[in-house]
């Protein structure tokens, strides 16, 4: 197969795209992809301040990378969440990511759980009511807390993380599976502000995870391989492998169900819901951040049952 | 394995429910979830006047059963489309309505397209634009209006067809795939009544294919065993595999996908189309019926591409 512009030697092929590409033309394709989904689904303007959530994974690295590229003033935040499972997966992670940012010359903020708050991810997972047999739920959490709190310290105007169609795909097949109402009507390529949260966007969204392990590797980009051992047997994985197999069946599939989605959506299939919009917010009495919850917000009340006096 | 109601040995379990039930006791349970589900989603009353669509399969003569043994003034509408692919599907399939009915002393109605109209489903779904390739779509347009024309003609209350969960969970996974506004808005156990069209009910949507297939085994009603053969390939089978793979992993998830639907349907996620609520009706110049379309309805635009005279 050759390369669609050059008609040198392709090195992959997007079946979905009825697309073949040389490795330059192809380490210049993602970042013009990602730069008109940038624009597309308006995620920011070309002089944002950018926080780059960082796993040391190809995905976090590959946006940071391409958003460096591209031009943007995008720093980086890696959150060391102790997850050791015999690998030292956070070591290994955190090393990967300040390397990256090390060779580039990137800012790199390093939060790490331990230090901050005295716990640790597999600590709140086994020893937490929430956390029980879900460490995904509580990591989730605390990442969630954690990057909009630097966000906000920081004054970030957008916080961006890697997650790519097969992510999102799997999240809304889950979603779909389930007719989780009010997670099908907030998924998107963009989070919007609202009071006390910094928006969020994916500028990956629409990006294959094949194409990124790919842009990674001919980028030479180095990155942690190993998948969090918590994900293990995690249901995102499984609907994974389901969306993969109707890939196979019907390339563009994965593609075809998220752009539908959001098709869907936008011509306005989802009713909004009126209770969404008359939340009431309060202010954590521990943390400061805004909270629905009254009194103390769920971050701060998981943290106090593992360490009282953080 | 024992029966939950009588402790003898059970001869189906049915795993989304955590139930085990003998012969006798099943042959119960069918009838009384039916009425249930009749009840439930407010099919049609006890009194009415209602025509089941019957197919010579498992599903609508246990519909046409189960409905008969309720006490429901039910008759029965064959519709023979002319599909023979060597194996006489029609003939038979006719046979085994003819014989069910009279066996019972029911009423069926026989409505033979190539008697009727000059024409066939092969036929149809060889020679026009409409069918290439594809002729479970012009046999859904040809069924959808005899069955309404019967139905309207002969002063029915309801028509109600065989549709098992099976079906309209595989339905259900094609339309959120490609997300289908339309169809997810319509799709449910009830299609209402609107100007020149029959209300719709599927009575059987929480029943499992292999529930029915219990039942009619089980109650001896002798069906056609091969499935149109048309039906090969078809997306909805490739679907129904898709979900049967799920349910194996996940017992109910089939189910639950298709209830937590209904659910979110009721409380209201999908917004109502302003489009819907005005689209103007015309009165068919060829058979009378309402139609969307000026002029002509397409299922006398399709008949008309074949038999001109018809």
């Amino acid at each position: 197969m050759k390369c669609r512009k050059c008609s040198r030697k392709a090195v992959i092929n997007m079946r979905q795209h009825k697309l073949g590409l040389c490795k330059d033309h192809f380490l210049e394709w993602v970042p013009q992809q990602t730069q008109r989904f940038i624009e597309k689904y308006k995620m920011f303007p070309r002089d944002a301040k950018v926080l780059v959530a960082v796993s040391g994974g190809k995905d976090s690295l590959a946006l940071w990378d391409i958003l460096h590229r591209l031009g943007y003033s995008a720093d980086g935040l890696y959150i060391s969440l102790g997850i050791d499972a015999g690998i030292n997966y956070s070591g290994e992670s955190r090393r990967m990511s300040e390397n990256f940012a090390r060779q580039r010359g990137l800012q790199l903020q390093v939060v790490d759980i331990q230090q901050e708050y005295s716990t640790s991810i597999p600590e709140l997972a086994e020893t937490t009511q929430r956390g029980k047999g879900k460490p995904c739920s509580v990591c989730g959490l605390v990442k969630r807390h954690v990057m909009n709190r630097i966000a906000l310290e920081s004054g970030y105007d957008v916080l961006v993380t890697g997650h790519n169609l097969d992510d999102e795909a799997a999240v809304l097949f889950g979603n779909t599976l389930n007719w989780l109402s009010g997670y099908l009507r907030r998924q998107g390529p963009v989070l919007e502000a609202s009071p006390g949260l910094v928006p969020k966007a994916k500028p990956l969204c629409r990006c294959y995870e094949r194409e990124l392990a790919a842009y990674a590797l001919l980028r030479g980009i180095e990155y942690i391989y190993e998948e969090c051992p918590h994900s293990v047997g995690a249901k995102t994985i499984y609907y994974k492998e389901l969306l993969n197999q109707l890939e196979a069946d019907r390339p563009s599939a994965k593609l075809s169900f998220y752009l539908s989605f959001l098709n869907a959506k936008k011509e306005g299939l989802f009713a909004q819901q009126k209770e969404e919009l008359t939340t009431e917010l309060n202010t954590c009495q521990s943390c400061g951040q805004l909270t629905s919850a009254p009194g103390t917000c769920s971050f701060c009340r998981l943290i106090e049952k593992v360490s009282p006096d953080a």
